[in-house]
C-alpha cells in the first residue's frame, strides 16, 4: 500500500510551488521510509522547475538537500534502523555496474542514473523530491548524518557541501594549498569552510565586499572585491586552485590568470552559455579548466563525517513552506546567507 | 673575439628569410659552441618570423630544433667536451631562482626566460636560432643527444618531441591509456609514438584518411576521419586522455565528449581566437581542458633517452637553406612528412 504525504510541487514550468500531497512507494526489502525535517532550496530546484533545464514531467516536487529520521525499513535493511538520522542528496538510484559506480563515483553513472526529482526509475516511476513529508530511498543511496549536526543545518550539506568537498578532496588540497572560491553563496559559503578545515589557505573572490565579514568568519584569509578589475592583476599566479561556485557566466580568462603553475580552475556552477577561453593562457603555466559534479554516496559520507570533526555546517534561513516562492526570488537574486531551509511541518 | 658565422634570417616581419652572417659571443666559462648540423623548421617559427605572435627586433634567425656537435668549451664547462652530440632546444636561459626553475621546469620560468631566438638575455643580448652554422649556449641549457638517433631525426626533438613527451609523462600516459591524437603533424606524428612506446592505446584523429598508414606505422590502433562528423558521437566517451597538435581553432566540444570520467584533453598548438567551451561538458565527467608548453631540460633528456631506447625520432625531409621560403609555406599548407630539417652545410 503506498503512502500519501503532503508536498509542495510546481504544476507547470514556471509556475509558482502550491501545496499538494505526492504518493511514496511501498518499501521494497532495501528502502527505507525517511521523515523529513528540512528540506534545503538549491539553485538547481530553481533552474528545474522553470524548465530552464529542459523539459521535464510536471508536476515537480523538487528538493535534493534532505535531512531527517529513519521512520520504517525493509526486510533486507543493514545499515539503519529507525530512530536513526539519515540524509538524501542528488541520487537515489545508479545502475551499480559501469566503471563510476563501481568506483563509487555514483554521480559519473553511464548506465542509468536516477536523479532525487525530476528523474524516471528504471520502472518507470517519476521521482519526487524533499519539499514533502517523507521519502522512501534505497539505503544504498541514504547518508549518516551525525548527531553533532542539527538537521536544518545538516540539509544543505548533501548538495552543497559535497558539490564543494568533492573537487577540493580530488584535487588533494591541503595545508600549502592556495585556494580562491569564487562567489559566496550556498555552494560558496560550504567551499570557504571546507577548504579551509582542510588546511588551505583560502581567499574569497566576490562580486562586491558586502560578504567581507562573512568570509573572514568561514575562516578566509581575504575577501577581494572582483567589481575593482585591477585585482586581476594584483593576485596573477597567486592561486592552486579556483573553485568557481557562480552559474553566471564570468570572464574565465580573468581567473585563469589567477592560476600558478599546474594550477585548476574547477566548476560546479553550471552556466548554460558557451564562454570564450584563450588556449596560450592554458598552455603557458600548464593550467586547467576543469568541473565536477556533485559527488559520490561514500565521499558524501565522507563529508559528513569531515563537517562533524570539524564543527562546521551550513548558515542557514529557515523558513516554512508558504515562503518557498519569496524564497525562489530572493536566491535568484543572491539575497540569502546562505541557504533556505524548509521547515517540513510547515508543508 | 667574437665569432661571425652564416646564417639565415628574416630581415623584417613578413619578409622572406635571405642569407646573412650573424654574430656569437665569445664563450663564457659555463658556454659550450656547437657547430650545427641539422636544424628543424617548426611552425612556431613561421609565426614568430611573420610576426603573428607580436613585435620582435629584426632581422631574425629562427630555429630552435638544434643539432650537431660540440667544437668548443669553456673552462668551467663538465657536462661536454669537443666532440659530444650536443642539441639546443626552445630555451638558452632562465632565471634558476623561481620555483619553477628550481623544480626543473625552466619552461614554466617565472623569472627571466630567454627563447632561442628573438628573445633577449638578461644583459640585453637578442638571441639567435639554429638556421646558422654554430650556437653558443650555456651547457645548462644544452643537451645530450644519443648516437643512435642521426642529427636530421633528432633535431626535431627538441621542441616537437618533448612538447608531446612532457604532457604524456605529466598525465601518467602508460599501459591501459587510451589516448587520442588530434593532428598528425610535426608534433602529431611524435606524440601518437611516444605515447605508443608509453603502453598507450593510440587513436589518431585527423581531418581526412590521408595519412592513415602513416598513423599505423607510427603505432596507432586507428586512424579516424574527423570530416564525417558522426564520430564525434561513435567515439563519444573513448579517451582518457587527447593531445591536441592543431594550432587552428577546433570545436572543443566535439573533441572533449570523447573524453571518459576524468580525461583530460591537452593542447599544445597555439590557436590565437578565443575557443567556446561549455562547462556542463566539463562538470558531467570531471572533464579537464588543459595545456602544456614544450618541457624542461631534465625531462627533455629523459625524452631523447627515451625516444633512443624505443628507436624512435622525427621523420624528416632535408631541404637545403635556398629551400626555407618554399618550406614555410608548405607547413603552413600542412604539406610535409613530418618535419623539413635544413642541412646547415648548405646555409
Amino acid at each position: 500500500m503506498t503512502t500519501t504525504v503532503r508536498a509542495w510541487a510546481a504544476p507547470a514550468a514556471g509556475a509558482p510551488l502550491e501545496a499538494t500531497t505526492i504518493v511514496r512507494r511501498d518499501l521494497r526489502p532495501d528502502d527505507i521510509r525517511i521523515q523529513i525535517a528540512y528540506a534545503g532550496i538549491c539553485h538547481s530546484d530553481i533552474h528545474t522547475v522553470r524548465g530552464e533545464w529542459g523539459a521535464k514531467t510536471y508536476p515537480i516536487t523538487p528538493g535534493h538537500e534532505i535531512a531527517g529520521t529513519v521512520v520504517e525499513v525493509g526486510s533486507a535493511v543493514s545499515k539503519f534502523k529507525v530512530g536513526d538520522r539519515a540524509g538524501v542528496g542528488c541520487m537515489v538510484d545508479s545502475c551499480g555496474e559501469c566503471e563510476a559506480c563501481v568506483d563509487g563515483e555514483e554521480q559519473y553513472c553511464t548506465g542509468h542514473l536516477t536523479w532525487t526529482y525530476a528523474s524516471e526509475y528504471p520502472d518507470g516511476e517519476i521521482t519526487q523530491g524533499g519539499y514533502s513529508q517523507e521519502i522512501v530511498v534505497t539505503e544504498r543511496f541514504a547518508l549518516r548524518i551525525p548527531e553533532s549536526i542539527p538537521f536544518e543545518n545538516a540539509a544543505p550539506l548533501l548538495c552543497a557541501g559535497v558539490t564543494t568537498y568533492s573537487p577540493l578532496e580530488h584535487w588533494g588540497i591541503g595545508p600549502g594549498s592556495k585556494v580562491a572560491v569564487v562567489g559566496l553563496g550556498g555552494l560558496g559559503h560550504m567551499g570557504v569552510q571546507i577548504a579551509h578545515a582542510m588546511g588551505a589557505e583560502v581567499t574569497v573572490l566576490s562580486q562586491t565586499t558586502s560578504k567581507a565579514a562573512d568570509s573572514t568568519k568561514f575562516g578566509a584569509v581575504a575577501h577581494v572585491a572582483t567589481a575593482d578589475r585591477a585585482v586581476f592583476r594584483e593576485l596573477r599566479e597567486s592561486f592552486d586552485f579556483i573553485l568557481n561556485t557562480v552559474s553566471a557566466g564570468i570572464n574565465l580568462g580573468d581567473y585563469l590568470g589567477l592560476l600558478r603553475r599546474n594550477g585548476a580552475m574547477v566548476n560546479v556552477g553550471m552556466p548554460t552559455d558557451s564562454l570564450p577561453v584563450k588556449l596560450p593562457t592554458l598552455i603557458g603555466r600548464r593550467r586547467s579548466l576543469s568541473g565536477s559534479n556533485i559527488g559520490g554516496i561514500a565521499q558524501t559520507q565522507r563529508m559528513l563525517d569531515f563537517c562533524a570533526e570539524h564543527g562546521i555546517a551550513a548558515q542557514v534561513e529557515v523558513i516554512s513552506a508558504d515562503r518557498i516562492n519569496e524564497a525562489y526570488d530572493r536566491v535568484v537574486n543572491s539575497d540569502v546567507r546562505y541557504r533556505f531551509v524548509i521547515d517540513t511541518a510547515t508543508l
